[in-house]
């Protein structure tokens, strides 16, 4: 095992796999912007390195600083959390170089899935459903071509993208050329790569994905899945495990399916495969995420198993003690993102001191976070500060329970969704399961 | 199900209640003293009643207050926590002439285990092993003659003691006398009866205890049992479930004692068989507590079961739905309770404001407490201002959350016990599990 990791990250999600490393007797590196001195990740790692300017492309994407930081304070692996380089092959790969452990697949893995063409036609070969759509899509008259064969509505796609980035959807012939040209050029400055490919838009689906856990000895468990239809923007707002809308049988043919892919592409950690689900109860395969997700927790309350700690096991070599029959998925758990940012106001970001603060506590109830009241959260980085986790035994009481606990929640000085949360996880269309991911935008 | 409840307590227990009450959709009124109108009690219930001037007697004790607030705002239950009023027959006889629901045991029931030696006497009629002993003593030469037969050391306890109090250790026959006349008269004093019955002093001895649920239906479940040995002066400090020296054919046989005591008295709602269990392996009856328990929780984390929900369950009526085979027992949980005192000065009481607030969080790390940052701790109540609880798949991992998670907690502006909490977790006798009742006083 590692006696001392590096976490190549800040917020909520650094805490988390400092507590982890710290439950696991690993000694911990935090970095930090200059904007982040305060942060709580800081003060909770036992040691800690400024890695530069507030801007995240000189701090934290910063490759270079991070892995100096790594080689001086003799750090033996690098987490990445989510975000940030979490999926960066390049980094990965420098890592190896270095001879420090990247907590996460090899950089060619991630190249492999972070290439959604690829990923596609990887995952089509293992026997995967995919999306009905096209290989990469050179010119405009190609796009026609493809587009009449698809049909309509269908969604332009960057091969690189990511975070709903570089997506445009397309109702007709009329409208092709102006969406391949603007996710070209939105793709090529944003990824640095323009090339993008064509699927069916599916409408409306729910967003259904399978949590992975493969050791080093090939061994792979599916640990059930998470429903994150909730979303605005591609972005996701609540998830909960497990779907509403996934039969047993169902269940076992996303596992399986996802078990299967990862035994053919010999992938190793953590992995999320996200499938898109149609009304008619078709499942097809959209992206692969090879790394810790946010919404890692709802798994987490139903399995039992810390996904953090086993990430490290497996990225320090360990073999699984559990194997697919040992994992039982256990009620409900729901997690909502709680966001500084203005819901009434088209969500614009919101920043400041938190002059007061209160968590929810008691059973069963869990938010992670790297808030504290007195805490200024800085303008630079990513709007999620919280996530608020419950668990019980059915989703009704779960529901109850999140609804309960929202209402507890206080955050002053600074605007968050918290009501918005409450709003959506008391619609009558999250209560009854049938929320699509169209849903907040049909809203309004 | 009731639509209202008024919880007659403060504190961490209060909040928990009113949690468990705002997820079962029932509307919570608190009642306060005057030196609690900014406790977090206050501003979670739905309504809130100043019943009286700081001091308990005035004012939680206050019984006429407290059941007029019920009577004015509609409660149609009270839950009393614990302590307080929890266990005093005349509160519960008097809310069933006012009409409204006692959350526990008839005021009759309380009284049968509250007397200690009634109870001593029903057990040993269900066949549950009680410690060797005398009925009550009438005079020092009663104690003399039964103090011969009994043998060395033995204990004089109060009928009606409870928090330790009452209770004189008796080394030799020169010691009686004086032991006798003190603890009669501190029972006098302190419980308004001085009646006592003496017992063998059984050392050294693991304090283990069981818990009951009970509905109005005839069914008892068993749920598990708590090892409550680390205590300073009868206090208990740190609680675990399960206990490290219960072996599974053990927790068979005290879990069938304490069903059948628990039928042979025909018992109702949440209670705890408490037992003495001997380093040659046998157990006995101590006493029975007919009330929710501050450590509650670690038997929540073990079994799923929100065992505030269900006291409140079957109060009303309901029927459990669940029988004693669905219940099983998930790896370890423990609990520290956090003190607002001084460990290094005699475990002074501190209070104040608190200045700064650090909950740990993360997975399966629980924090019950009332504090918030910026809340002055008043110096009239209990000096426990908070619980600390971790579950995990075994007990070695659970020890290690629980150092983590007692590294990370801050509590500026009082003193508090974290350090104490965090040497005694760490103790070679808690890791291997042989401490016993005198391991604090031992350890000096």
């Amino acid at each position: 095992m590692f006696s001392k990791i590096l976490i190549a990250n800040r917020g909520e999600i650094a805490v988390r796999i400092i507590r982890a490393c710290k439950e696991m007797g690993i000694t911990t590196v935090a970095v930090f912007s200059e904007a982040d001195r305060d942060a709580l990740h800081v003060s909770l790692a036992d040691e800690s390195y400024c890695i530069g300017p507030a801007q995240v492309g000189q701090s934290y994407l910063n490759m270079e600083a991070i892995l100096s930081a790594a080689v001086v304070s003799g750090a033996e692996a690098i987490h990445p959390g989510y975000g940030l380089l979490s999926e960066n092959a390049r980094f990965a790969t420098l890592c190896q170089q270095c001879n420090i452990t990247f907590i996460g697949p090899t950089g060619e893995m991630i190249e492999k899935m972070g290439d959604k063409d690829e990923a596609r036609r990887t995952m089509k070969q293992a026997g995967v459903p995919v999306v009905p759509g096209s290989d990469i899509v050179e010119s405009v008259d190609e796009a026609l071509r493809l587009g009449a064969q698809i049909g309509y509505p269908l969604l332009v796609k960057a091969r690189s993208g990511g975070g709903g980035r570089g997506i445009r959807r397309v109702d007709s012939e009329a409208e092709i050329e102006r969406a391949f040209l603007a996710a070209t050029a939105e793709a090529q400055s944003a990824f640095g790569d323009g090339a993008v490919y064509m699927e069916k838009f599916l409408f409306p689906v729910k967003h259904i994905e399978v949590q992975l856990l493969c050791d080093a000895h090939g061994q792979v468990v599916c640990l059930g899945e998470r429903e994150c239809s909730m979303q605005r923007k591609n972005q996701k707002l609540l998830e909960e495990s497990p779907s509403v809308a996934v039969s047993p049988k169902m269940r076992e043919e996303m596992m399986a399916a996802s078990a299967k892919a990862a035994k053919a592409i010999g992938y190793r950690g953590l992995g999320t495969i996200e499938f898109l689900l149609s009304q008619d109860g078709h499942f097809y395969f959209m992206e692969m995420n090879t790394r810790l997700q946010v919404e890692h927790p709802v798994t987490e309350m139903v399995t039992g198993i810390d996904l953090v700690k086993w990430q490290i096991r497996v990225a320090a070599g360990l073999e699984l003690d559990f194997t697919q029959k040992d994992v039982t998925l256990n009620g409900h758990a729901i997690e909502c993102r709680i966001n500084a940012e203005d819901p009434y106001h088209d969500f614009r970001p919101s920043c400041g001191q938190i002059t007061m603060l209160h968590i929810p506590g008691g059973p069963w109830v869990r938010f992670d976070t790297a808030l504290y009241q007195g805490y200024t959260i800085p303008p630079f980085y990513d709007s999620m500060v919280g996530k608020l986790i419950v668990h019980a035994p059915t989703r009704e009481e779960a529901i109850r329970k999140m609804q309960a606990a929202l209402c507890e929640v206080v955050v002053e000085g600074i605007e968050n969704n918290r009501e918005l949360q409450l709003d959506l996880i008391s619609d009558e269309r999250f209560g009854d399961g049938s929320y699509t991911t169209d849903f907040l935008a049909e809203r309004g």
